[in-house]
């Protein structure tokens, strides 16, 4: 068990589970085979992907002798043309390869606290965001998905805050920013002079956010942001590359924070993303959605006509799926689960300014072998009949 | 040239390279073959590292069969092994595993911000350690290295920061702190309870950083952390892992703040790490130490004899070589030596708390194939006959 190595005694005391951020609860899962907890991309390799990770030493070696800058503009041209992300920025400091997403958004809200002091952040969404804006010193007001959907943003708040940043595809909804929504938003940012800051990481999943968004961004005038995430969509074993996408008006010190924490992202990497997503367009996209409907539709099966359980966001193509649970709270739900060596993930810190608010509901992951999701999804039945 | 993606037209003026920091020095050399400026291994693969690349594809899929916590703890024990720290801590919160020691840096600046204002900081060093520390708010004064290695710190200075932070072997002067100057520094850092930070990233390359730092830093009862780093040793195109790893008693929320950041780094490169380790231990070390002890001697003899030049650290084993460059700038050099393809780093930024210190010195990297060393040597040689 890696509960130790999570959240260790100096941290978190037995008794204060309710108290783990999202990611502590993915720890605890980590060296379970039920572990249908973090959003990482862990089903098996399909024909397409086992070719590739039979040609790694092939690619390793032709990675080391090319130069990184070409391996880098390749890997998002790439990644970015299979997405529909055709209007992308290239050179420059515009494109900044990162390890992670999550390293991206820490550069980006360092370099964003030294010009802003607070962010309108979309709500609920995965907590980790909410604490690396806050822990950079930030202050985060909500904005609800519902609000963000119908229209205008209040004025009040974009004039007391320097950014918006809204997760779309949102984690852990699903919810899409639609196209002239997203035009909108960025011209009332615009309008204020404020960063629109996106975080994109499951757009791979759900062709309603493969419009281009570079191109609505750029025609917009605002000062912009992206995050995307090569590391939710394929089995790579967490080798993965957050890009850290900026318009040439952002006005933040992105690029040196960037320079501060690294010098580029591993060549084998950037070759593995140009060689995924080449796959990726060549049909590997389109079996990647259907294995993950597919997985969908076993959870939804497994969880019907249980009195109570409703699925939440039934709109969603993300590689999540959230359960509404009835009267029963995800603590509870989690820990019987837990009892069966099975690992979901509890929604009460997604809702990041009102934790009551995700008490009664769990996210499950679907990007997941068939078998062991089937195994889980059997004991999250049996678990809430159960309850 | 990434001239463009280094410094960008928004962040740096053409004309302001002599305020780049040290990484956007190393972004212009990265797409060069004649590369001398970072401190990355990139030599050739040995017979013994190029049986491990051959196996990567078994190396995959054993990796994503296995659970993480067993590859963690194996990469570890392995790596630790080799270099003689045969007291380091496992388990828990105590050993975390990082994409790259910048990160690990990163993470505990934040950590240690929450709880200190200053910190009294090894000069000269690498710079991004001192603009990480001071990104996240805390103040900085300067350790001279000589003053370090000589005897007990200045009273004053420890009462007024909550962090001595040092770098050894130190980068870029090689100097390593002493077992018994160790022991007595944590020894002072008890007695004001403030933390003992080290940074041994460059320990592989010398025999005498391998006493057992772990065991003298338990043994005093002071609150510590050190940042440990494969990336300086094996050309894995940069697949490295940065070991965050902390006394029991350090008194920072770095677990919490790590969990921010990510939720593990990838288990291949936990395998690769096990594995070159492991080739490190039957013999790869010393090879390794062989080499870049040939690679200096290249470097060494190349610049013999040249007017005012003379090797500033005579002692060093580090993989990198300092010299002074007489009357002649390391700006100066750095733009004669650009103009053939060479890349080497000039060292003003080193000494972040008096750059003037650094005007007349460069650094050199030896972790590179000898062939390409040896040409930019021979321009470094011509560049200085010249200059």
């Amino acid at each position: 068990m890696k509960i130790a190595q999570a959240v260790g005694p100096a941290d978190v005391e037995a008794g204060d589970v309710a108290e783990h951020n999202l990611t502590q609860f993915e720890y605890l899962a980590l060296n379970s085979t039920l572990n249908i907890a973090d959003g990482h991309a862990r089903q098996g390799l399909t024909a397409g992907h086992a070719r590739i990770i039979d040609d790694l030493p092939a690619m390793f070696r032709s990675a080391a002798a090319a130069p990184v800058e070409v391996l880098e503009e390749r890997a998002y041209r790439t990644y970015f043309r299979m997405l529909g992300q055709h209007s992308h920025p290239a050179g420059g400091t515009r494109v900044l390869s990162c390890y992670s997403s999550s390293v991206a958004m820490e550069i980006f809200s360092r370099a964003l606290a030294t010009r802003a002091d607070a962010v309108a952040l979309i709500h609920p969404t995965f907590d980790n965001i909410p604490d690396l804006l806050s822990g950079c010193g930030l202050k985060l007001f909500p904005v609800e998905e519902d609000a963000l959907h119908q229209g205008d943003l209040d004025e009040n708040l974009l004039r007391s805050v320097g950014c918006v940043f809204i997760t779309t595809p949102n984690n852990p909804t699903g919810r899409v920013l639609s196209e002239a929504r997203l035009a909108r938003l960025a011209e009332e940012c615009r309008e204020h002079d404020i960063v629109l800051a996106l975080d994109t990481s499951f757009r791979g999943f759900d062709t309603r956010a493969h419009y281009d968004h570079y191109a609505v961004l750029e025609a917009s005038g605002s000062r912009w942001c992206v995050i995307e995430d090569t590391g939710k969509l394929w089995p790579t074993l967490d080798l993965k590359v957050g890009w850290l996408v900026s318009g040439e008006t952002v006005g933040l010190p992105i690029a040196k924070i960037y320079s501060d924490i690294l010098l580029g992202v591993s060549p084998l990497v950037l070759e593995m993303v140009h060689r995924f997503a080449e796959d990726g367009i060549a049909g590997g996209l389109g079996e990647l959605h259907r294995f993950i409907a597919g997985n969908r539709q076993l959870v939804r099966d497994r969880v019907a006509g249980l009195p109570g359980v409703h699925i939440a966001d039934p709109d969603s193509r993300a590689s999540v799926e959230r359960l509404h649970l009835g009267h029963r709270t995800g603590l509870e739900v989690w820990s019987a689960l837990r009892e069966r060596n099975v690992f979901a993930l509890p929604c009460t810190k997604f809702h990041w300014a009102n934790p009551g608010e995700g008490e009664h509901s769990m996210r499950i992951a679907l990007a997941r072998s068939r078998a062991p999701l089937a195994t889980a999804a059997d004991a999250f039945r049996s678990v809430l009949a159960g309850v």
